[in-house]
């Protein structure tokens, strides 16, 4: 009997460094509001560029991100869609909400995505809005890992080329680089809690 | 009989373009949003700087202004507290609510104002992140009337000299003269629908 | 002989306006700059889109255009390529040479163009680094004619569908709406000095 | 003989470690661009916010700093005054000379600051323009100690309470603090090369 509680608790003590490990891995929080639901593909393409084995990746809507997700994360994607050249309303108020006092979200990692119907009307604002928000938070900005996601991912979806179809492997990529970047940094950093 | 009637019908004929001209005032709608009350102290000095025989100015909160207001407006003055560095949710909320299908909104004036708690923080971002929205409605952008009101008014009401005061002098100089000059140029371009 | 003096003077001064008239067309001014020659073509395309009986349009590289070019315009439309997501120094140090004292380009109209060689990667920036500039000369800001073409016309070369081609259809449309909105707002504004 | 050998050799491998360490100190390069002065003197002030024990700081004029300062550098602080509401086209000219082939400033810590002769005209567009550039060689951006700095350290030199005086000691302190946060960041991120 005393034999395999021995033993039992001889597993534990080996285990718990990599269980320890397990559990304070850095959280990748990728938060979207995707009404006609392109922000969310791009999300999902955000959060599979962040997957890998050193990070915890959390997606979700910004409707159900808790402020319990926000203070656990290392990093945090934040992505909206343009509404005539500006963040959506609904994506402001969230980042509003977020705790201010004591600055609890500085030195978190912070980088954004967006989606836009048209070539260059407010896309990159967009993406700019978020990171300026999130500036006034303390955060920690990085882009994408190409120059052509220098302030994160953005995808266009309603004029010329891309009019009419899902949204393309060109913006897909993009975002995926994205999530690679911030995943990559935030274990580098260590900026978990 | 006859007399007073071909008198009276004389008078009518020769009172009816000023009648008309009364009526068909160009308007300067100046709208805000502003839970502790400093922006509403710009918008009325913007309000009072727009006041000329010319002009009809209408004064209002953006949760009472109407679409009919907006669509009467010649030009349309708005004006924003800073939130970490954006425009506020409701005010970009009212934007987006403006009619868009036919565009009625192009072709009229638009200009900005804004107030901040801290230098350099926001306040010029929020009078183009207005000013942006606008251009997308396909309105005519014009800023103050001097080079330091250049993309609108704005004031600054919590850091340094201008901390625990109220709205300072040289802020409400730069709206009225907003005001002025959107009332100048909306005469000049009659805009008036 | 009396006789043909007086049928002369009399035809001359029926002439007059006429020839004044012509003489005070509208200026509307498009210039670029343009090491590749892309803006070159957008800015190509604007002028042609300004054409109209109604305004005198001159095109010219930025390193041509003098003085007296900037104040006999009514209008100033003006591109520039992206580089490192901002205006290129050479328009900037244009933009800067500008008569300021007197604020002599104050009421002339004011648009932008520009051409990029990614997508989202500075466009609107550009567009909005220009009218920045022009705001604070006084202009008056206005966009090109569709929603997509709010800020200006933006063109993309190098990347996705546009990598490897000529500056697109798609972006040379949005390029001759802008210069044929302008060339209708100087007419209406009477911006003419 | 042999004993002194060993005795200097054991002194050299002790000291090894400290002469190297020393030698490896991440560097801070605090880059301005002055012609008023204003700026050198925000630049002093970042620099001695940014000394400290672990770190190198290297102030220069722009005009002065190499492209081995610039691969040595951990941390880039830049600054400019505003011209037009944008960055000095000299300042972009550094920037766009910056090395771009393979990407070495990718990874690097970013920061900006910005003096403007008026409240609200340019000075948040400046510190904006440098940091959209610096996205752009992938950069990692982060702003000052206080939410008042978010984006940098400003200073306002010619208008209101601000006119005619020298820098004023509400600006100098968020410019140490800048040089304060970026100092630490380095240190802690190691972006040394």
């Amino acid at each position: 009997m005393k034999y395999y509680a021995f033993l039992l608790f001889s597993l534990i003590w080996l285990a718990a460094p990599i269980i320890l490990r397990a559990q304070s891995k850095p959280v990748v929080l990728v938060a979207y509001y995707s009404p006609s639901g392109h922000t969310k593909i791009m999300a999902e393409a955000v959060a599979k560029g962040a997957e890998s084995g050193e990070v915890e990746v959390v997606l979700k809507p910004i409707t159900e991100t808790t402020e319990d997700d926000l203070l656990r994360a290392g990093a945090i994607i934040l992505g909206s869609p343009v509404y005539n050249a500006n963040i959506a309303p609904a994506v402001q108020e969230f980042i509003n909400s977020w705790p201010f006092e004591a600055r609890p979200m500085k030195d978190k990692i912070g980088a954004a995505f967006a989606t836009g119907g048209g070539i260059s009307i407010g896309e990159e604002l967009v993406m700019l809005n978020i990171i300026h928000s999130m500036l006034i938070h303390g955060m920690i900005i990085i882009g994408g890992e190409e120059t052509e996601a220098a302030f994160g991912a953005s995808a266009i979806t309603g004029e010329g080329e891309f009019a009419g179809k899902p949204v393309q492997e060109v913006f897909l990529i993009k975002a995926e680089g994205l999530g690679r970047r911030v995943a990559e940094m935030v274990v580098k950093l260590d900026t978990s809690p």
